[in-house]
């Protein structure tokens, strides 16, 4: 394309990663932000919802039923689970579609019903999505309409794992997951677990062994497996705003070392424009990638033989969610992929 | 004994820990503070270096060669690692001494030389010295002289896995330890790495595969087991002042479920006044324990088959360190263990 | 009394205010916790509210409607403004009360009706409450039978302010008063704006002109300064849990300099058991008050001729509100005024 | 100028400042890091110093006696004060300046010599120093050779109060600010004062009738009012990384209200690019700049009779630093002021 902005909606954008997802988009050279919704924040002007955003000139705040889609180039859909399948399903065939909710990440139909509940509601939609994992899904995202942009701690673990189970040097069946995320993941709605006291000069787990980003992880470890496979996945809340740690504790396969899987994420990411293998002994901190789109990856020794501990960490708004969207918006449009995405972390 | 008070010398008074025995102890019906030391901030008075405790008519702080023993019964050692030995050794005998050091945990000299790259200065000292997790060496802690007071991080993970090991319902080869501490954990030393701003809204795992405390947790999972064992331990940092959560991910062994260990720490931890077992589902969290000499245990059901997740949370400078060493100060000189123990934890 | 136990009921007992008042009452060794009432959660254990006051064997949660107050002691209320009047009103006339709320502690029933909106509900009531700032009114306090517990502000404020403008060493027109506060100053009610993220990595002032503390500083210091007096109250909200302090910009008066003030205060506190004027040069920190009934206070010369500055931290949870409530309830009931109040501040 | 790239060093870049500078630079279409000194740091490749700026072909940092200065058109000096005079005195006639220390603020050498200890070592370079706070000098920037940036807390407290006090709205011989900062401020050197548990979880002043921002102030305040004035400037620390917040409380003048200081202020500032003053009712949150060069100016109707509130946040690194500093160097080199700028703020 040419020096023409695409106009572009942001459904939900009262929330956390819409917020990320506009304040992206307004440094980007080919982006022009034309709907903003949010159904409980409808009439208001964006700078009221988010002061950090003020002074850009963006549309005031619409209700989902207000929206005007004509003329979009591009919507994101920033909206809780379960409540996206209709609304995408009802938008304008011309208009591409990247989905920040987990409603079009799980291929099969059963393992959604079985997870969120109820049985999937755009059941050819979701046939058409995909998923969008840049660095593994590069050339079907920039033939698709609909990505199913991942999730963020799926993104962290997916990254750090998958060149590894791909290269046969760790065994898919005994991969643990510990995950720490800060509270901005858990969004914008007010709930007592995420106030401040809550959460405040603490930690805990949550979520263990139910976590719904389990069998996403589970999804695209078997496709690269080339079977099932089970994993173990237990996230923790810790007392900061943004930032997700995944500590991987993986059983070595094939006669590799930490250093064969250092070298083989090395070799994998070698082009990859956002994701770093650090070099031996550097700590993967999420503080390095703080407010960027970048992955951050390091392999360590277990003192267990045959063992080894992979460490990934990323910022849950940006790589873990609108950066992430943003990028693959700029493959589906055929733009060069890192454009607007070139802010680096904020330490300290 | 009867109303009187024991007389007590704390070393190392000026750093976290020292401040937390000194904390509790004022609180304490049978204890008279009445020898503090810090050889750097010797000559000063104590509200100089912790203005929350003034007001207490406390000693100033002396250097140890000014520090005059006689009359005492208690000497808590809350010095850098490393220093303690020769200190210990020539203390009068008549003095009881808890060391909140590492140097006289691991019994075997050889070991204690490999991980701390010297050997040990004081052999049959250590051979006389009772490691002092409280609820699994009571007998000998009462009848001991010279108590070795666990690390924070061995006092969480063997308070969770020792009973299953003991039990049988675990494999001890296959134990993996997440841990997450706050940065109070380090002390007061002033490190570049220990900054507000390099701690400050993110996280990152520390001595992966070579943390010290790692040989203690085998050293005592191993007296359990039987046979030596290697575990896999990874410390990560977190915003925050207090608090210790040690998510362990273990093999079922026996045929046991996730109920079964339940089951198991509940009995045996039925009698203990400081340890909890929480009910299924309750997930511990550091904030339920700030300030207390409580650990909270709880165990979940893993996603792979055959597999479980036990947490536990502790005050890393209560139960991890200053609080079990007046437990067991308690012991040792015959008064009612949980003396000076009753506060509750700081929620939020 | 003899040691014969006072029993208690806490309304409210699901707010933080709530939680501080049993975790202090169950180490008061003349207290028993006979009632716990939570509208929106009765019926469940304490426990399950408040995980870390486990294993005492509270009672459970019930609603007001369902309450026995029969043999009760004392009743403190730690309900929402505007909520506790009639019900106040309606406990039997054995019961001594202390309420945490703003309900009777302006005794202008015209200025309550300007600052909440709407009429004062218990008119009589209002006129026997005693304002429960213990260190200014103790004699009342012992004699009465409802106790309007101050709000945390107004007491750091007014330990810091009154006796210079008793001592008129400050002129009681140009007080300026810029304060910070933790977040559990705002309650466990869930609001947007107590969300983590909201709060977290950041500061900013709030009710600013507008804070219904404000009407409560200023009829202390006119009831000692012999006349009305507007002051200047502004509240900034800070990312920490718990603490309080308040910068106050002054003044002199009389002649008097920055070491008359320190001397003034010295001597006005010098017997009383939680308020300790510091040394010159000392700070005052929240962190030095934090979980205990302490208030610290210390003075400094400001750079512009002819003015001071007076600094006082407290704990807002505790000094602010459930400790001090503990202090009224002692005097209230012929207890010593300290007993249950002895836990140090937790730092770090 | 053209499409060239600006020669760019920066002396002491290990610091916090020196990092946010190379982040902003990076991403700045006109300028080349060609060198980057830290003398204790010399011969570490930058990304092992700062692994957020990894990746970027940075030059290793080098002494400051090894450096060459030779082909360089801008140096930024981000060392600590009192240490920059001689240093700058050294550099080529050829290279542009912009010191980041309080080293030629002073434009009185009485007054540095009476806040620093000592007398100024470079007065002829002190002469010719513009200071540097864009808003206010920019015609005298623009042709300056050497730029003294200003310290983070005179640029929040002028930009709010310099249009009042030019305007005679606002009476300049009582002015009273609070200022509450991150601990980014105090750099990253390393000092028991800024280790995270000497800081999280509470807040305190410092620096109280001392801190050398207040000559500062009152110079810039003095050269507007056209005499002499005395500010009252009484900084916190709050437990965050970065931002700053100033709450200033004015005595009114010339009839003036508050909103006619925000009218004032909204005038004065209509085109600036970096400073925007809130609505009324909006107060700024030091959340809503965090990482941008933003300041957000807000003003408040006080209680007492003729006096109003102004508060102003900004990022101290950003605007209150680095951020400022590119400002300078874009102005001195003919560039569009704003260039390299654009990042907006992160929140949450």
């Amino acid at each position: 394309m040419g020096t023409d902005r695409l106009k572009i909606g942001v459904m939900g954008a009262s929330g956390y990663t819409g917020a990320d997802l506009v304040r992206l988009l307004l440094c980007h050279p080919h982006a022009e932000i034309a709907l903003l919704t949010a159904d409980r924040q409808a009439g208001k002007a964006y700078e009221t919802v988010f002061p950090h955003l003020a002074g850009h000139g963006l549309p005031p705040l619409v209700s989902v039923a207000e929206a005007d889609w004509s003329g979009l180039d591009v919507v994101f859909c920033g909206l809780p689970h379960g409540t996206t399948q209709p609304l995408v399903a009802g938008l304008p065939d011309s208009v591409k579609v990247v989905d920040l909710s987990a409603d079009f990440r799980l291929r099969d139909p059963a393992v959604y019903a079985q997870w969120y509940g109820h049985g999937h509601q755009a059941l050819s939609l979701q046939a058409e999505a995909v998923y969008g994992l840049t660095e593994w899904y590069r050339p079907a995202i920039r033939e698709a309409r609909l990505v199913a942009n991942p999730g963020c701690y799926p993104t962290a673990v997916l990254l750090a794992l998958l060149p590894l189970v791909a290269g046969g040097l760790v065994d898919p069946d005994a991969l643990i997951i510990d995950a720490k995320s800060g509270v901005s993941g858990a969004g914008r709605s007010v709930k007592e677990a995420n106030l401040f006291c809550e959460v405040g000069e603490g930690t805990h787990a949550y979520g263990i062994g139910t976590h719904r980003h389990m069998p996403e992880i589970e999804q695209e470890v078997a496709a690269v497996a080339g079977r099932p496979v089970a994993v173990s996945f237990t996230p923790h809340l810790l007392p900061m705003n943004r930032g997700e740690l995944i500590t991987a504790y993986v059983r070595l396969a094939g006669g590799a070392g930490p250093d064969d899987l250092r070298a083989a994420l090395a070799d994998r990411y070698a082009a990859e424009p956002f994701v770093r293998v650090v070099p031996a002994g550097v700590s993967p901190a999420t503080r390095h990638v703080r407010g960027s789109n970048f992955c951050h990856i390091g392999v360590f020794a277990d003192r267990r033989p045959g063992c080894a501990i992979v460490i990934a960490a990323i910022d849950n708004l940006v790589k873990g969610s609108s950066g992430a969207a943003i990028q693959n918006m700029n493959l589906m449009c055929g733009l060069d992929e890192t454009m607007g995405l070139g802010q680096l972390a904020l330490f300290p």
